[in-house]
């Protein structure tokens, strides 16, 4: 199987890619990795081959040469983030509804005899306030944010490309990915990772919300088994939906911050520091924080249970294995 | 109040154009007409300046010159309809996608100054199947068409522009609308108003469907109350979901029958030749025919209540009045 990563310098497309090549069972025979703006690095001990390369998705002349070379599965991980799609209106149409789409475009225009898997993230950014108290798998879309919108769009396309057979599509609205390695990106929904990340690296970290906010999260590595699955799932399955809402956990921040607590101690957690500002709080106030996600279930995606089961996650893949 | 319809030379647009020349209360300053395909012709007795042009929403320069006169009021009912959109995959993203991004990227160049409102036609056909047996305001947007997702994409920008103040966008998802006067159209809805038109019309008629078939309707009439109320409403009320589900009349085939046979007689109806089509009946499968539409029925929406009320619409507008 060749496999092409859009957003392969990303945090997702760089674990996906080491997921792969740290799995002796994985068919891969070949992998691109191609990334917008960070060189992506080729992971350590992959038994294919691997090509890295910096290329720009809104460009029609590379998405065509990327899909010339017809890989089996495509995952579409690029795009501009919540925070920074919010902040420059016009890049992130461009990437995330104009990427998307001529990534699309270009599938279709390999012709009748190409249909490759397209696995795209899509986000519980989809959604937006006001909710029911649990998400079912058909509550209507409807993002409060320029990235939603463009992440709702894409979905859009997916479902309409798969449908007409252009190509085999999965798309999964990911939770808030947590706890998230390194520093933090533009997405407005870093703040739960900071207050994990930063504490355990000795580091102070201001909360700027309320510790009563619910959030839905699953870890980095839930993620990477959520894109791996879906890119060998039996889409009949799927019917015309394609797109599912991930499994994740719903969690307070004080749930969150009495997990890290049980495995860190009292004088870590004392390095956060609540500093609420009312525009984080009204922009999480209208973020979704608990879904049935029934359908991805009974598809055989699964995500972590506890608090401490994800900040274990982080421990084990980041800190190697061990508290600093 | 200075308008523009974009689609001006459709069924839609006409009958807009004319309920605006029809109303002594109007307070229309200027109506402008626009139509990629059709002249469209200037309403009889309008006590406003009226233009009329052809023009093609899919090149930039058109759209910037149509939002550069500043119009109040924008109603974009300018569409590639269900069928046509499925039989050509590129005219339809062209237009329906396309055309209404340039549209509201013509308005958003205008810059913080300009915010019309837009009225924006979206339609039932953003929803598909399998549905609950009556559709509340909160279900899930799936369509099974491309024309569809078109339209729910235009759903997405039309929001996101809104909630970043660009523009004041009311979308409306229209039912069926029945009894569409005229030469059929390529949407796919068609056959709903054929049997009743043309049978009235002293014609025969196939009916490609199954008389239990249930489906979603509104008159004409209803329509452009329904534009012309969008034009007008207080869209603080809407928030951020500024897409609102049309009332309508839920009735089946049987139905519709019954009601021309009470208002006609039977010569009339049977004219109607049941010819069930495979294709035809897979595709009306997909389609909702149910809805609450709470919300707009609270924001003064309203619809027909019988089937014998949508037909006495089109006798009384279309057929003068009485049967032939």
């Amino acid at each position: 199987m060749d496999a092409l990563i859009l957003g392969g310098g990303g945090m997702l497309g760089r674990k996906l890619a080491e997921s792969y090549a740290a799995d002796q069972e994985a068919t891969l025979s070949r992998l691109s990795l191609v990334d917008a703006f960070i060189e992506p690095a080729p992971p350590v001990g992959a038994g294919f081959a691997v090509d890295c390369s910096v290329a720009d998705i809104t460009d029609p002349a590379v998405t065509q040469r990327l899909v010339a070379e017809r890989p089996d599965v495509i995952f579409h991980l690029a795009a501009i983030v919540s925070g920074e799609a919010e902040l420059d209106f016009e890049k992130g149409y461009s990437i995330n509804l104009d990427g998307t789409r001529l990534l699309f475009e270009a599938i279709r225009g390999e012709g009748d005899d190409y249909c490759p898997r397209v696995v795209f993230t899509s986000s519980i950014a989809a959604f937006g306030a006001p909710f029911p108290e649990i998400i079912d798998d058909e509550f209507i879309l409807q993002p409060l944010t320029s990235y939603g919108a463009q992440k709702v769009m894409g979905e859009m396309m997916l479902n309409d490309y798969s449908r007409r057979g252009l190509f085999d599509g999965v798309g999964l609205r990911l939770p808030s990915i947590c706890v998230r390695p390194g520093a933090a990106n533009k997405a407005a929904s870093g703040l739960f990772s900071n207050i994990i990340r930063e504490p355990l690296s000795g580091r102070d970290v201001v909360l700027p919300a309320e510790r009563s906010t619910r959030h839905w999260f699953a870890s980095p590595r839930s993620a990477i088994r959520f894109l791996r699955h879906a890119a060998t799932i039996d889409t009949q399955r799927l019917g015309a939906r394609r797109c599912l809402n991930m499994p994740g956990l719903s969690a307070t921040i004080a749930e969150e911050i009495e997990a890290l607590r049980r495995i860190a101690g009292d004088d870590v957690v004392q390095r956060i520091h609540d500093e609420p500002d009312e525009l984080i709080m009204r922009i999480v106030a209208g973020w979704p924080s608990n879904f049935t996600a029934t359908r991805a279930r009974e598809l055989g995606f699964s995500a972590e249970t506890s608090f401490e089961e994800i900040i274990n996650v982080f421990i084990e893949d980041e800190l190697g294995g061990q508290l600093p």
